[in-house]
């Protein structure tokens, strides 16, 4: 038997997910905290949930259903996007996917072509760089600034003519960066002026602090035709297992997107569909509650990352649920992310994986934080990156 | 405003949803008998969907499960391919993803580079020549016997220095066709001996009748570290709607299949995964009743398509739930699709959609067809036939 041929050099050389990494380790070291993954600390109401997931034998209740979504979704879906982002959208302007990462990967198929390019200002969400890389489109990596705050005069500078799109993430993952109105629209006007797409991921939109506002660019009247907007219900309403997300999308790009979506995915999974439905239509202030509870939590944390001055450096960011630290070092992080696990106790995720440098930087999600285990988490954190710090 | 640069010629070039394109038709003819879209007539139990999916506020049953798939559903797939298909397998050699066309399109990203051949014996299934396409990958049509059984002699003399795999859906889609054991192990063997990927679609495993029996080529010794293997539980278990498949895959490919996964799906639907469970753990007893009752519509079904034989040739295959019904005519099949469903009432899905040719094809669906409505629909197909045939 000759040996297999080489498996694809594309795959090859994308990283390898660090979640999953990060997430071996705590599996080995249980009495760790987790402030890695990006979850909120809570599920979805039971009654809520009963009510969407009725057990029934009718077999078309388990069938395909439409490419883009079920309509009864599509139509909740709608009103509350006018209604909360005031973007007016009409039928066959949404997808739903089963999460909005795998929006991102089908669109940027539609968009760019290989040799493409693509612009991520950094820090970036590792799963669109890898989207990017899988597809073979060149990724253009652009600094933001010293608090993580878009620069649209350099990512300007770095369209060219293989640009396809500009993709902006607010609030944003990893750094809790909530773009202003301004700069987002200037972005958004620099797409149309140019030809480009602006990808607007969306996803932590509910999660907005200290009187910080969320501005979805989509609604600006004519934006519709050039921007791409991202939805997730996984943070907001606590059902990431679900994988239920959408697209907005600019109808030109439909026909192509369906294409996509029926040879990847047919149509999102139906339960989860019936459950955004209900969430939708009923749970906004049974989420509101929720996310406030995870509000209470930021001031306790600030105050404990401000105390760390000598330790880190953590710019207050009023979004999603992270903030990046910045530490006094450089060379590789995934030693250090190891050693705060084994030794004690306490989980963030490497920056590297998210393009961040040329400093030591780590992501600290507090999504599912508790008030309880904020000090001790704090602590931990404290003892970790002082023992660290002379290796 | 400039106009938006071009979108991806990758996608643009596919073809449309034929799938959608039909079920729009129907919508507009309420009263038209599908045999269309490959469903069966079930869904799943009521008690084993209750025991299933019961609401639970716990936060942890909401959340991201590990990308392979969740353990529990991971252990019982495995005991009932070791069982079922003679296919021994360990942790790590598995992946669940939201059903196998996805499974099929991340796992052609690892196993080919742009620019690669993948071999596709005609007729297709269309959604993996678009997952080709999407991946600019080059699918190399080899043409099947009139049977629709495969040759591997034709197969073997298509391979390139760029082909990186051969395609086998046994039983097949579109066609029926079952492949006997020895044609798949030529076909396995051939590509162990030139250093290919073997993919089996198998999601139609059930569906074998009048004698023939499934055989599975990664059952081979040996053969697992060059077969992928498609398993669906959307025909078996009648949720398709709930968007569960999985794929073998040899250990090798693993890291490159996980970061695929986590870019495109981050996990399958965790309420679908506990489904899949439950149904694979006990439902075969119940499966294989309602896989009977398909079983009982083929020979009435056989006797009326050979009383067309001055309309159509339908060569009759012993699995899935499909014919492939061959016209003595040629050209465009669509409008002919489209007057049997405007002016008889009837749906089928047009052949070109899977590459068949040079004469007119299309594919009748009886997987959803009971025997009520099984005398209705023949005489609405012979009708329509027999009045198209001189247009």
């Amino acid at each position: 038997m000759t040996k297999l041929l080489s498996t694809s050099r594309r795959v090859e050389q994308m990283q390898a997910p660090v979640i999953a990494q990060v997430g071996a380790l705590l599996a080995a070291h249980p009495r760790a905290i987790s402030l890695g993954q990006g979850v909120p600390s809570y599920g979805p109401p039971v009654a809520l949930l009963a009510r969407a997931v009725t057990p029934e034998e009718d077999p078309s209740r388990h069938r395909y259903q439409p490419g883009d979504g079920m309509l009864e979704l599509q139509a909740v879906w709608r009103a509350v996007i006018a209604e909360e982002n005031g973007i007016g959208l009409e039928q066959g302007d949404m997808i739903v996917t089963a999460g909005s990462n795998m929006a991102f990967l089908q669109l940027m198929a539609v968009v760019a072509d290989p040799g493409a390019q693509v612009i991520l200002p950094l820090p970036y969400f590792f799963n669109q760089r890898m989207a990017l890389e899988i597809l073979g489109i060149e990724p253009v990596l652009v600094a933001t600034d010293h608090a993580f705050q878009l620069d649209p005069e350099r990512i300007a500078a770095a369209v060219t003519a293989k640009t396809r799109a500009i993709v902006t993430v607010s609030p944003n993952n990893p750094t809790g960066a909530v773009y202003p109105e301004a700069a987002l629209k200037q972005i958004n006007e620099l797409c149309a002026a140019r030809g480009l797409i602006h990808v607007s991921d969306e996803a932590y939109q509910h999660f907005v602090f200290e009187g910080a506002t969320h501005f979805s660019p989509a609604s600006v009247s004519g934006a519709e035709a050039h921007t791409i907007t991202l939805f997730s219900l996984s943070k907001s309403y606590g059902i990431a297992g679900w994988r239920v997300g959408c697209a907005l999308v600019p109808r030109r790009l439909m026909h192509d997107v369906r294409k996509v979506q029926d040879t990847n995915l047919i149509c999102a999974p139906v339960p989860s569909q019936r459950l955004a439905a209900v969430l939708l239509a009923e749970g906004s202030e049974w989420r509101k509650a929720k996310v406030a509870q995870i509000a209470a939590l930021r001031q306790p944390l600030i105050r404990a990352l401000a105390a760390m001055s000598a330790l880190l450096e953590a710019p207050v960011t009023e979004g999603a649920f992270y903030f990046m630290l910045r530490l006094p070092r450089t060379g590789p992080d995934m030693p250090l992310v190891e050693r705060l696990i084994r030794e004690h106790g306490i989980a963030l995720i490497p920056g590297s994986a998210f393009g961040a440098g040329p400093q030591m930087h780590l992501r600290l999600a507090y999504g599912a934080l508790t008030r309880a285990s904020l000090d001790d988490a704090m602590a931990r954190l404290r003892q970790g990156l002082s023992a660290a710090r002379w290796v």
